[in-house]
């Protein structure tokens, strides 16, 4: 799949700007004295649960379907998922007047298939995860969508980045940034703006110790494919990191730590606690790492952003994590 | 009480403005286009769950209490709450140097008690909610301390004023603004404000069915006390509504609505679902108003504002709503 092994450049990345300023939410920066007294840094969160579909999804894949050619857009896209990258793709593509499908598992969360459904998108539902690239590939075949890999492109990534460029113009003194970590794209991005960017900066990712798909490719040096996972943050659960992930992960990442469930429940009901926002798990996560002292306040010295990726959670799945 | 029967000029609640701009926030105006879809609105949320101490309520209390004389800040305040008020007198007290003892019920959310103690103030925690008024007066007897009241005051009503002309600023065009109605202090000051300076908005004030202090007391045209409330909504559930407050919401308001608990939990979760923001029950009453009808579309055309006033819900408590 990745055959080209470039990094995305600074160039890349603020060429998609302007299409997210048009397209989708600058989000807000937010920060809590409370929580910043409890760990002891002067805490931001970056709140991208405020982001247009729930989640910062679209950033990356919008830039991916606006950079199609006129005879690729005439033929549709076509991606599968779960959960983010499946409101993601059908928002973008409306908002790119392209038609969208998307292959769901046959039990995805209802909202989430009529939000999908909502944004315009051709929803099939079908089988369990391992059965939406074969279907995909059928319908593919048939249709002739084009593919968007919900993490795994240079295009996608570059348009993660913008979080990053944004992070920087609201916390200038910025020295740490937490982000989750699931198939890596978003990482991938945030790092490379950043450390184009200041080059000082820290940039530590976050895995749950049920799905470390990154943490063993980087210890094997090669895409890493999990045999299953077992968290509730189900947005970091990516079956494995993307080859181009990886290398702007070995690039510009300084290092990825691992959290327990229970650290991001913690790090869940603090946040709804104290600053009266919703994160789902996955982007708890980061805060996560820092709450539980997997990423130390000590090396975490001034200014810190968690990013919270997305604030898509069931209400039956919250409930039990209350 | 209510000895003064003026109401609250347009200059005294501009003249509290520099106040809250050197001690709280100012909190943001956000808007749902899945909401507004829903409701068929253009509609609004301010959002003063991320106020300081988590509600509206240090607005006018800080107000209150920075207009004391030299002579009374010297003995210190004392007042009395088992929920937002607590912190906010707890809060304003420690702003303005002042030092500050509140009286809660035995029963207090212990969140709430160690909040309140984080703030600074002396907390004595005494039998129910009917023992807290004579224990407050023992206490002041003996030790001299001036006492805030929570609401029914010309200084408070005032001091929440200035989130009316918050709500004008940020929202020119809003034809209907919804306010929560407890003991009234919120609406009173509010309604002032949008009425000064806007008299064709509609104001419209909710209660829950369960609490109707300031519906008996328009109907009886004089203040009436609840015998017992009953809503999810605790926040609401003053046992009456004040001389000052009833005398504003006369002058200044257009109506006020009764929405069930039902009708509040589905306005919160829906809030929590699409706006990923937390408001507590008695804040979600304002779009349960709108989101049953008890508002009507219609009745409220153009743009609405519902004030979403505070964020303070025990996770024990939301757990049973979700």
């Amino acid at each position: 799949m990745a055959s080209d092994s470039r990094l995305v450049t600074l160039d890349d990345i603020l060429a998609s700007r302007l299409l997210m300023t048009e397209k989708l939410h600058r989000t807000p920066m937010l920060s809590s004295t409370a929580l910043s007294e409890r760990t002891g840094v002067s805490l931001h969160f970056k709140a991208e649960m405020f982001q247009k579909t729930g989640s910062f999804k679209p950033r990356g894949i919008l830039n991916r379907i606006h950079k199609l050619t006129e005879a690729e857009k005439s033929k549709g896209v076509i991606s599968i998922s779960a959960g983010n990258a499946a409101q993601a793709v059908a928002y973008a593509a409306a908002q790119l007047g392209i038609p969208a499908t998307v292959v769901m598992p046959e039990a995805a969360t209802q909202s989430k298939v009529d939000a999908t459904r909502g944004y315009g998108a051709n929803v099939i539902q079908h089988g369990t995860g391992k059965d939406l690239l074969p279907k995909m590939r059928e319908i593919q075949a048939e249709q002739g969508q084009i593919f968007i890999h919900p993490f795994d492109d240079l295009d996608v990534i570059a348009g993660h980045g913008t979080l990053g460029l944004e992070i920087l113009e609201d916390v200038p003194e910025v020295d740490t940034v937490i982000v989750p970590v699931g198939g890596g794209g978003l990482i991938s991005g945030v790092a490379a703006a950043l450390k184009y960017r200041k080059p000082s900066i820290k940039v530590i990712g976050v895995e749950p110790v049920g799905a470390q798909a990154m943490t063993k490719s980087l210890e094997q040096n090669a895409v890493y494919h999990l045999d299953k996972s077992n968290t509730i943050a189900d947005g970091l659960a990516a079956p494995f990191a993307g080859e181009h992930t990886l290398r702007h992960v070995q690039q510009f990442v300084d290092g990825v730590v691992l959290v327990t469930d229970d650290d991001i429940i913690a790090a869940l009901r603090l946040i709804l606690e104290r600053c009266k926002i919703l994160p789902e798990p996955s982007a708890a996560a980061s805060f996560a790492a820092l709450l539980s002292g997997k990423v130390s306040a000590n090396a975490a010295s001034g200014a810190v952003v968690c990013v919270l990726s997305g604030g898509n959670v069931d209400r039956s799945l919250l409930k039990t994590i209350l």
